[in-house]
C-alpha cells in the first residue's frame, strides 16, 4: 500500500512533533520523515532512535522537495516561520500544524496566500517530557485531534492531514478556528492560569509546613510547574479567550465569595451541584 | 505492655474514624473501643471485620465508662454533640475530634467547662472511600495530625493524645486552632472551592465534546465531586478564614488577568514564578 503522504518534513522535534513523526512512519502513512530541529543533541537522538528518516538544522532545506509540512515547533514559532517556508516549499505541500491556538497561524496562512492548501490542527494530547527522547508511538491513540479548516481549504488536503491522523489512532474532530480557540481558553487555559493563581496566591501568605498540603491541592495545581514560555505565547495568542474564560470565572468566584459570606446554603448547592454536573458530562 | 488507653468510644465509625479505631487496636495503644454510628449496616460491618470490640447507636450510653472520647463525625455534628456527651462520660474522660475546622470545637469545649482534657486533632489525611468498609489500618502512617491543645489543656490529656496518634504512625504537630484554620483554608477549603467553580464557570459556557478537555482540566477539578454537606458545614465553620483565602486569590486572579489583557510578560512571568516556588516547595 502506498503511503498516504510520500515525504514531510516535521519542523520541530519535540515530543509532539518526534512521536507524529515516528507513529506515522510506522503506521505507513508518510513515507520519508525529515526531522527539523535546532538542538543537535535532539536530533541526533531523533535519527539514532529511528523516529526519522533524516535530519535537518535548516527547515527551508527540509522543505524544498516535501508534500505535507508539519508545524510542530512552539505556537508563536510557528506562526513566525510560515511565511518563509511558504516560500521555500513547493506549490504542491500541503501545510498543517499542531499548536494549541489556532485563529493567529489559521490568519497567518491565510495571508501568506496558502489557504487552499493550510489545515490547522491541535491534538489534545499531552505528553509526560520534553524533546524527542519523549516521543510516544502511542500518543495519540485514542486520543481527539481538533482540525479548524477554512471555507478555502481544498478538499484533498484536508482528507490527507485527517488520514494521517486517523492512521496513528487518532479520532478527527472539525471546528473552525475561533470556536477551537474558545473552546481551549475554556478546557485548557483557564485550568492552567488557576492552578497558577492558586500557587501564587498561597505562596504569597507566608511559609505553611508541606506536610499540610493534602492531595486536594496537590492535584488542583499539578500544571503549576508548567513551562513559561509556552504559556506566555499562549495567553499572548488567545487572548481575547483567556480574558473572556477569566471573566466568566471571576463572576461565579464573586458569586462563591457571596454566598459563604452569608451563609447561603442554597445558592452553595447550586453552585456546587453545577460543578458536578460539568465534572460528571466528563466522564459519560 | 499495658494501652495508652484503656477503653475509648468512637463517635462517627467513617473511614477515619474506623480506620483509627482499627489502627489503634492493631498497635495495642486503644485496650477496647466502642464504635458508634447510626447506619446499622455500617455498624455491623465494623463489628464483624473487626474494626472495633464493641458497637452502640447510643453515643451517651457509649461513653458512659470510658477514658476517651474521639468524636469523628462530621464537623458540625461534633460541636453539636460535644455538651451531652460531656454531661455521660465520667471526669476523667479525655475528648479529641478529628475535624477539618477547629476553632468552633475548641470553642464549644471550653464552653462546656473541659478546656483541659479536651485535645482538638485533624489528621491530614483523606480516605478515597466512605464508611466503615473504607477503613484502612495504614491510613495515618506517615502522615500528618495537627493538634490544637488551649493554653488550659493538662499536659496528660494532650501526651496521651499525643502518643495514640504517635502508635499509628501519624506525626504530630501542634498549633493554635486559629492558625489551624487559617492555614487549612489555603491548603485545603481554597482549592476546594477553586475547583467547584472552575468547573461550575466552564459548565455555565455550554456544552463542550468531552473529548476536548485534557488532562489538566481533569486534574484540576478531581474535588469537584466532594461531597456537599461537608463543605457547606466547612463554609459556615470557617468562613473567615476562608473568605480572607478567596479574598487573596481574587486579588491574585485580578492582578493576573491585567497582566494577560495587556501582554505584561514581566507580570505573567513572576506569577508563574511565584506559582513554581510555592509548588517546588511541596516536595522540597
Amino acid at each position: 500500500m502506498n503511503p498516504i503522504v510520500r515525504r514531510a518534513a516535521v519542523i520541530g522535534t519535540g515530543s509532539i512533533g518526534a512521536s507524529l513523526a515516528v507513529a506515522a512512519r510506522k503506521a505507513g502513512a508518510i513515507g520519508h520523515v525529515i526531522g527539523v530541529g535546532r538542538g543537535r543533541a535532539n536530533l541526533a537522538h531523533a535519527i539514532d532512535s529511528g523516529l526519522v528518516d533524516e535530519v535537518s538544522e535548516n527547515p527551508f532545506a527540509a522543505v524544498a522537495d516535501v508534500d505535507l509540512v508539519v508545524l510542530a515547533t512552539p505556537v508563536d514559532s510557528a506562526t513566525q516561520l510560515l511565511p518563509a517556508l511558504v516560500a521555500a516549499a513547493p506549490e504542491r505541500a500541503i501545510f498543517t500544524d499542531v499548536g494549541s491556538v489556532k485563529q493567529p497561524i489559521v490568519e497567518a496562512a491565510v495571508k501568506c496566500g496558502v489557504a487552499e492548501r493550510f489545515v490547522g490542527g491541535h491534538p489534545i494530547a499531552g505528553g509526560t517530557g520534553t524533546g524527542a527522547i519523549a516521543a510516544d508511538v502511542d500518543l495519540f491513540r485514542g486520543r481527539t485531534v481538533v482540525l479548524t479548516p477554512t471555507p478555502e481549504v481544498a478538499a484533498g488536503a484536508c482528507a490527507i492531514v485527517r488520514e494521517v491522523w486517523a492512521a496513528v489512532g487518532a479520532r478527527v474532530v472539525e471546528m473552525t478556528a475561533a470556536r477551537h480557540d474558545e473552546v481551549v481558553a475554556l478546557t485548557s487555559h483557564l485550568p492552567q492560569f488557576v492552578a497558577f493563581a492558586l500557587c501564587a496566591s498561597v505562596g504569597r501568605s507566608g511559609e505553611i509546613d508541606p506536610a499540610l498540603f493534602g492531595t486536594g491541592f496537590r492535584d488542583t495545581t499539578r500544571l503549576a510547574l508548567s513551562d513559561h514560555d509556552m504559556w506566555l505565547a499562549i495567553a499572548e495568542l488567545n487572548r481575547e479567550s483567556i480574558l473572556q474564560a477569566m471573566d466568566r470565572f471571576a463572576s461565579l468566584w464573586l458569586e462563591l465569595r457571596a454566598a459563604v459570606a452569608v451563609g447561603d446554603t442554597a445558592a452553595l448547592r447550586r453552585i456546587f451541584q453545577e460543578a458536578r454536573d460539568r465534572k460528571a458530562r466528563l466522564s459519560a
